[in-house]
């Protein structure tokens, strides 16, 4: 894995490009996961944010307005944790064109079969209970993340461990691309994978979730945040105080590990547990107090952000703006090393009739 | 099926949709099936031809070359044919993102059991030899076809009578689009089959085709077309002008019950035939004969064009110019409809770095 803090001036100019799909709030686990690297990222690299709402419509058709309301609600929490425009770039997804114009090329140098190969796909059938009726759009969508991957020419893309096949079959489609042309027009890509595994929900299942209503978003108030701490899942075998308590698997300890830069005193914490004698709510206040501190900030900026929704779309257009000639520039180079066929159309609109 | 011909002024605001793959040279086969049928719409239909080089691509991606050459070949075929760019909008589909991104959207909106049903599809698939190779982009061209045809919100598509599976996916994806958005944002489309069958290839197979070498191209000069006519299948038990020869599944016949206007004496040669004492030669001169003052006009002003391909350009330029704006307004439509999220981004080139 590269070292994402090596700041020599040629790292400077790599290009990482990460996202969300906006279908909910961003949360702890996104934090923790991928929002606390891309602070980093942003001082380091070139960094593309895409707000994925194209990608969010292969398993939301049905609901195009939940996807829309979340553009602005995931812009807010970029930029409420602390991505800078000025060193990030927030783009929105479906106002690119030349993406899905890539996305249209590439599904000609893919197969059907590959596509239904694809592990974290398959996954995602089954999760999603598709059955047999699969959207073509969800079947396709490694393909306009391959487009989103190359239009940007990200030498880095931040994926769970579990979305590395779809890195694989960029790079395929990259390497078919290049071959056929004869030249590298495009970068392979490489999968950023975090060294911390995947924030699991406060009920201790495998992911913090918004549908699984296991999740503390990044946007909660106090009394939430009390509440989910407050319904954390522990050692339900430890019944009293006194009793000794298992540390494994038991969610307060999960999270001060991640979120508790004491570690000394939670490795005290964990063995006085383990001895007995340390209650579940001693360790909730001492979590809390945390996540409260964690999320103060960043809710109040939020909610400073929210109140001056002008700025928060000039954001996004000037973001989008600039994501749009980058991307319009990798189209063009990509057609004109295939050799396809273009044809320059200016873009002022056109008067109606013939000007021929 | 609608009047064609109807010309009240309701008839006169209809748009039609029509087209072609520029993989060859349009030829006889072209001219009796479609573009003739197109001279007549452009005076009573608004009209558009689209030059589908991106569909090409679904299964000539090893190829491009071939597509780009051929799109110039197939705009000098239009004009020379007699497409007049003052009635029809000739447009070229690459250089129109807003199909593209249709096209994503409404993969969306189709299931991949749906379109692996698809009889023409399957057929194709066969045809071409793609065993288990299939592109995603071949198999998901109906979805970019429903984007041609509601993109430009046409109401009739003239196709063969094997492509009419097609229309009804693009009204199933109108329907679907209709019903979710509650208002019908999109018309559903109407196949025009053509009344007179495909012309067969001069070998006598079904199907007039460059690939089965048994076609004639528009452009061919007059020593091709005297070549094809020789080689022309007849009757291959008529041996001797005195013999008795067969007129059915004779191409001489079927040729001259197309492109013979003297309908009488065609039935007077095909008695004479049926009793013995004509030759094949005779026949022949005289099908020669009228092949070569059909095409004569229209190899000459394709030459004429084909000197000026600046003009040719920019007949291709202002007709895509107006489609862009038909098709963007659609998208526009559609996503209004739908709610999806819209960004209004300019199409200006933006300047480096932050503009927040």
């Amino acid at each position: 894995m590269p070292d994402i803090h090596d700041t020599t001036p040629s790292a400077a100019r790599l290009t990482v490009l990460t996202g969300d799909r906006p279908t909910g709030p961003l949360h702890l686990g996104h934090y923790i996961g991928s929002l606390k690297t891309r602070l980093e990222l942003q001082e380091t690299h070139k960094q593309y944010l895409l707000v994925a709402d194209t990608q969010a419509m292969t398993d939301n058709a049905h609901d195009p307005d939940k996807v829309r309301r979340n553009v602005l609600e995931v812009a807010l929490d970029y930029l409420a944790v602390g991505i800078d425009p000025d060193k990030s770039t927030i783009a929105v997804q479906s106002a690119l064109p030349a993406l899905a114009e890539l996305t249209l090329l590439y599904l000609n140098f893919v197969t059907v079969a590959r596509l239904e190969r694809n592990p974290t796909i398959k996954e995602e059938i089954q999760a999603r209970g598709f059955g047999r009726d699969i959207p073509a759009g969800f079947l396709c969508y490694p393909v306009a993340q391959a487009a989103d991957i190359t239009g940007f020419k990200a030498h880095f893309v931040p994926v769970g461990e579990d979305q590395a096949p779809l890195i694989e079959q960029t790079n395929e489609i990259v390497r078919r691309i290049n071959r056929q042309a004869g030249v590298d027009v495009l970068p392979e890509a490489e999968a950023l994978i975090p060294t911390m595994g995947r924030l699991p929900g406060v009920d201790g299942k495998a992911k913090m979730s918004k549908s699984q209503n296991n999740s503390i978003a990044l946007s909660s108030s106090p009394d939430v945040i009390r509440e989910a701490v407050k319904r954390m899942y522990t050692d339900p075998a430890h019944l009293r105080a006194s009793d000794p308590g298992t540390v494994e698997g038991n969610m307060v300890f999960t999270y001060l590990d991640v979120f508790d830069d004491d570690r000394a005193e939670v490795e005290r914490l964990k063995a006085a547990y383990r001895a007995g004698g340390l209650g579940d709510m001693a360790l909730k206040h001492r979590l809390e107090d945390k996540l409260q501190a964690l999320i103060a900030p960043i809710r109040e900026r939020r909610e400073r952000f929210a109140k001056d929704p002008g700025y928060v779309f000039g954001v996004l257009r000037a973001g989008t703006q600039r994501a749009k000639v980058v991307t319009q520039q990798t189209l063009d180079e990509v057609r004109t090393a295939l050799g396809t066929f273009t044809l320059a159309v200016s873009n002022r609109s056109a008067t109606g009739g013939s000007s021929v």
